[in-house]
């Protein structure tokens, strides 16, 4: 059966992830705190778990090639807890957050072309 | 053909998003910026962007009813530059987001139990 | 004696601030820790705290009416937090704070005339 | 005279931001934006576009001995503009920012003894 919702072996899709955490809300009674904004802030509230991880480490390598396997599970968890308030947020907002980004690469692409940056400077987004 | 890594009608997969971006980065010599802590900056940045929207307005309800059409554009386009740069940072850093978010949601519903917060209060994760 | 910098009974000054960071630094032997982007983590972290206080609240009305004191504690705790990494990071960076954040009152105030805004919206600074 | 208020040749207080910032948003009518949360968001953007400064640049040693005149005056308002938020946020939510500041070092001092940490680790406050 062809469908990317499925875990497992497969690939992990949003719409699995969206699925998910609407089933976990629905099953706790907490649609009543999944307000946009609250959403919003619980999101900030888990980048700056993120940033703690890496605040005092100076410039890391990439890889983590020094880091703990118990570190690398922190640093998956706290990833996970802003890619799943995010999926969440977009739900909530009614943004189709999958299609969303695949329009966005396709507009950065645009804004800034390979061959004309390949020895540009990267700017934000 | 089975799997979920395809855009198109399907659902959009991380692995997808996490190919494409590695392809975009590689195509414009951006590799040498794709540091860790560069990109969990880079996500803060998009994350104040993402604030921007809704700093002004007050309670927002859901499913965004009085917002024009380009306001949820917008909306969606800084969605998903969180999105892009948390599934990059997560590259970059050796971490199977995908699978680290399953896994984060089942310990989250070990945390708090559906029978237990039936009438309960939410908290952070 | 005329000057801003005590504490006590006068309006605390940020350079007060900035001399007891940096004593607390120096006493800790933290200076190697206090890089320019480390301290820029760790404000975000302290945003993100500061967030999570806020979070699952809805819409907060003006003074906290209905806070428990060691809430208003705790708020005022992390509003610190996030001022004393600013202060530190600021110095850190050789920039005078103060004499900056003056500076962008005056400059606000050209962007915004009080006359030509008496009924319009707030924007972004 | 004594007192902190005065900027000038004098130390900046917070007292005298939170004079201006209110002074400021009631010329402009904008205390009716000026809630809780409508100002904690602001403040994370801010925060954002203070992370973009540094988001490309690796690690940066202190002072910023290669930053150009011009960035670090823009690094200045951007500072300058986390700043003015979080104190006109303290001041709506009745916080008394730098009695709050003063205290908060009081604990820090406490919590991280200096004769203990001397060879020590820096911690998360």
């Amino acid at each position: 059966m062809a469908g990317g919702i499925q875990g497992g072996d497969q690939s992990v899709s949003l719409d699995l992830l969206k699925l998910k955490m609407a089933n976990f809300a629905k099953e706790r009674d907490w649609d009543q705190f999944h307000s946009p904004r609250n959403l919003l802030l619980a999101l900030v509230g888990e980048v700056g778990e993120l940033s703690e991880i890496f605040q005092w480490k100076g410039e890391v390598p990439k890889g983590l090639p020094d880091w703990k396997e118990e570190e690398k599970v922190h640093l998956g968890e706290e990833l996970s807890d802003v890619l799943l308030y995010l999926v969440r947020l977009s739900d909530i907002c009614g943004i189709d957050l999958g299609k969303a980004a695949l329009r966005k690469v396709e507009l950065n692409a645009i804004k800034y072309p390979a061959s004309n940056t390949k020895n540009g400077i990267a700017e934000s987004g």
